[in-house]
């Protein structure tokens, strides 16, 4: 783990200056600053393993490192042209409102560093307990570098919990100087937000054969379009007589300049079925694009911003090339241009490290959660709406070998609504161990994300996968399907050693569900359509909503039986009855985490740390 | 407010010895105990204001005050016949089992003190943050006084949140000596529970009028009968003539020795409707018991265990006496006799204290919460079942005068299955104030007790009242009514002005009702009669209980339109519409309270304080 950031006394050329102040508390408590002035060379990069950009521009750069020992992230933030300051901190879903905030201003003379948090309308607000503790301010050519550390957790209800999964950072520009912290208008400010997986996982990296080889599938010059969004699509393929390999690491190719443009980028095979695919080089939702590429949805690699390389455990393999398996591949890259600039080029895609030696297991992906259908549906207006999906343990004893798999990686998917995910693993009816979780999930931020540890499944155990939605600004029900404004919830886990099992995912049984539009229909003297040609969607569409007929919707998911997907592909089901399955009883939950707070100092005044900046100007 | 038990220093025959250890932490953390050796003069009682004793016996005597401004509870208990120690703490509802203890232990030679709990199994742990602090240990002719003292809230998952409302209290005394905490086998001990108000509130007293009188209604001289539980009952009478008078204060009046068996007593004052009342003096359960004595249910005041006197504000009495108002009284007591004495004589009960010089108010008591009918049931095995009653902005718009009237004291109602009981005013749609909690009410131990603070309720206020129901022992629904195995969720608030509003209750629409039960027989397949011979109760108890039929349920009374009881008295409801009513709705909850962790000095070490009480024996 790295975290020298923490130990800037390490470095020989170091400058401290030490600030012990008494303010406010009757207790008598120091604040002890150190305001370090790194000169002459610049922070290793590797000090800080991980960077994102904050802003389309590019302005904002953000470092940081994860101590897991200290339970604390290390942030090196880089502003390259200093205003007159700047808010950077980490909200719910990057919201200004309610958001935890380490603030650096100047009144054009003097310059401040505090902890600060913003109440429901936006209002600054110095905190009571300095959590965000600046370690270090230093000028270098490129611009100002702030050092600071933020433990995940805090104990103090202003600040936010770091956690796994999604965080949503957030940050200000101050272009204008300010005399005082609650003199700062927010909403005034150029400011954005950027989504991040904050704690990244502390693996080790495995050992990589000699005989490891690398291909690039970048899209060739690529006119980035003046546009917010593009999806674009590019085909490639493997030579032909390409034989079986393991994929056991990939990582990003970003073209230099485009780092804040290019959000994610996937590469997909394509199917095994047609023996060709055309070429092609275009916007993925261009009219031009050829029908059969929709065939090409078989994930090799994913990455988003933020996300460093992909690698396979050292047992196993992302098996591609041999024969039974597609040549031909498609790469898909998500250009972000909010600030629609034109006539931007880009070769960015992703390096594929294969090797023929292949590895003891092949890597499997297996799809847990929802089944596609209109039958699991959210109210319209809800703001935390909860939906699940099981994998079940006649399905697991079933398709799962006696020596189990091992998970390792895990891909969330929800369209628009989603707002959290979790996969939690159940044996014997007691919860045992969270698979995934993210509960600031965003359809926006999806990655393959490697798991802290490695997870196995047994037969007879079972994954149970809940998604919570968020409806609030809908007016009619949004039922499960595959178009945007339908939902899904997904856990595509990666595992090995690869078995027949691809899809592990339920839904509730349409029988129960037409008695539960019976119901409704009686209970508020309404005439919802029986007959069998309106479709279950019309039906849903046309419920009046109360909190009674949302209230019964909840209890019938709870309680109706399931129709489960036990499948080998999308289509096959493994043999046995998978209608009106029971529902999995859980009679142990997992205990809620409890935030352990950081050790004494203990509070901290609520006061501003000078920085020495020299004067800042227009 | 008294908390000179945390300043043994401020009397002048104090011998004081300050013990400074480190132990284990790395911090350096200070564990200082005083063992504090009060020679001579006992504690003064008004040090510790409220008294209970512990035990039946009467060999544990718990006194204590609380500091609102340290938000710390000082506890002096007194063990009259110290054998090998004891322990003594607190339990959500009294068990031994995740309990909050402190413990005093000796092996013969040597004694310990000790902040521990326990754990799922009632096996002892010592507590890695000792909150129990150790004050002092003193010897006396009457037995050992321990002094220690103990924070509303620790912020340690393992303590206790000591809040408003009930606090179980729990206690067992070691027989043989024992080396460790570790052990002591709690199952094995001589042991038990004792129910008190711990956060007395903090209220000056009125002023005492110099023409009060006093008037003690007591049972004379009956022997308690040999059995656990005893209700008595006993008829008196006012003087011919007596005018009208203000109670303005009542005290218990307890015989000196029967301090433990006498749990609570009530005055009620009879029917004005009759002109006479027969004498009695017996059980309240015989078949001895005149009628008639049902008629006297009207509350004059009502003690019990732990309680002191009762003050009315200063603005208001209690009106008894007068034409239109009877002259007979019924004192009924609650002998709780667990050890099955024989033969032993009692004369408590209640004294009055009244004036005629009026107040300048009639304080009235109104009643709050559910109608007592059928409509409102628990399903069987349910842990937290919620039930909630009403009293309306319409309700209060019409029947409460402009200037509002003032909550001043609140007793809470419910039958055996009642676990939590809270009500909270809401304005405009948001929640405002908690008029009173108890999320630890016990049926078992029900008081008026005065406010903290006096709320204030206006015209348009709505006034929610809702209980929790365990019904995880019953095996069929639990319906309202009267019956000791039906519920009821009541709280009699007491207030002035007095208003005709006696009775602002509500009940789910009998026509809702009606809907659920044909829905629930749809869903479920079932038959169950709907003709109207077969009452409510019947219905409930015929349905198939599953987690549907009980959600539901749940659903319905979150959203049926309400019948409201807006009553001058029991049978007269004020002129209007007042079936059908939509449930109010609310928009802002109050928020959670965040408990006040102590100040540091942090986390000490989970070390006994040895304590010098010289050899103990069997």
């Amino acid at each position: 783990m790295q975290n020298s950031g923490s130990k800037p006394c390490s470095c020989p050329s170091l400058k401290l200056r030490e600030v012990a102040s008494m303010y406010f508390t009757l207790v008598a408590a120091f604040l002890v600053i150190l305001v370090v002035a790194l000169q002459g060379s610049a922070p290793r990069g590797s000090d800080f393993p991980y960077k994102v950009p904050l802003d389309p521009q590019g302005l904002l750069e953000l470092s940081w490192n994860v101590s897991y020992p200290e339970q604390a992230v290390h942030f090196q933030l880089l502003i390259r042209e200093l205003r007159f300051g700047l808010l950077f901190g980490m909200s719910d879903r990057g919201e200004f409102e309610n958001a935890d905030l380490a603030v650096l201003w100047s009144d054009g003379h003097n310059s401040y560093f505090g902890d600060a948090w913003s109440d429901a309308k936006g209002q600054l607000h110095m905190d009571s307990q300095q959590d965000y503790q600046l370690l270090g301010a230093r000028r270098a050519p490129e611009g100002l570098y702030l050092l600071f550390r933020r433990a995940f957790s805090t104990c103090d209800p202003k600040d936010y919990l770091i956690e796994d999964g999604t965080v949503h950072l957030i940050y200000g520009i101050l272009d204008t100087p300010v005399h005082s912290l609650q003199a700062i208008n927010v909403s005034a400010l150029h400011r954005g937000l950027q989504r991040v997986q904050l704690l990244k996982p502390n693996i080790s990296i495995p050992e990589l054969p000699s005989d490891m080889k690398s291909m690039e599938i970048t899209a060739p010059d690529v006119v980035i379009p003046s546009q917010e969004t593009t999806y674009w699509c590019y085909m490639s393929e493997l030579p032909e007589g390409f034989p079986k390999h393991h994929i056991i690491m990939y990582e990003p190719v970003v073209t230099a300049g485009n780092e804040a443009l290019v959000h994610h980028m996937e590469v997909f095979q394509c199917a095994a079925q047609f023996d060709s695919f055309p070429h092609y080089n275009g916007p993925c939702d261009s009219k031009m694009k050829p029908e059969r590429l929709n065939y090409c949805r078989h994930v090799l690699a994913a990455w988003a911003m933020g996300a460093q390389a992909f690698y396979y455990p050292e047992e196993a393999g992302l098996a591609f090339g041999g024969p039974g398996s597609s040549r031909y591949l498609r790469l898909e890259i998500h250009y972000h241009n909010p600030l629609v600039f034109q006539g931007r080029r880009d070769s960015s895609g992703i390096r594929l490290y294969y090797t023929a030696s292949l590895r003891r297991h092949d890597a499997g992906i297996m799809e847990l959660g929802l089944v596609y259908t209109p039958v699991m549906a959210i109210p319209p207006g809800e703001e935390a709406f909860v939906l699940t999906g099981y994998c079940t343990d006649k399905c697991t004893q079933l398709a799962l070998p006696a020596a189990g798999i091992h998970i390792f990686a895990s891909q969330l998917h929800t369209h628009l609504a989603g707002r959290k995910v979790v996969t939690v693993l159940s044996r014997d009816g007691r919860e045992r161990q969270v698979v995934n979780s993210d509960g600031h999930y965003s359809p926006h931020f999806q990655e393959i994300r490697m798991l802290k540890e490695v997870v196995a499944v047994f037969p007879g155990d079972e994954l149970i996968t809940t998604c919570t939605y968020n409806t609030e600004d809908r007016s009619r029900a949004t039922v499960g399907g595959f178009g945007i404004l339908e939902e899904m919830c997904v856990n595509y886990v990666h595992y090995y050693p690869q078995t027949q099992l691809e899809l592990c995912k339920s839904a509730v049984d349409p029988g129960y569900l037409h008695r539960y539009f019976n119901l409704v229909n009686r209970f508020n003297d309404e005439e919802i359509c029986m007959c069998p040609q309106v479709s279950v969607p019309q039906q849903f569409y046309s419920i009046p909503w109360n909190t009674f007929n949302r209230d019964v919707l909840k209890s019938l998911y709870d309680f109706a039986p399931i129709s489960m997907h036990c499948n080998k592909s999308s289509a096959v089901r493994f043999p046995g009855e998978w209608e009106k399955q029971p529902l999995p009883s859980i009679t142990e939950r997992l205990p809620e985490p409890v935030p352990r707070c950081p050790p004494a100092p203990g509070p901290q005044p609520a006061a501003p740390v000078p920085l020495n900046l020299g004067r800042l100007r227009r």
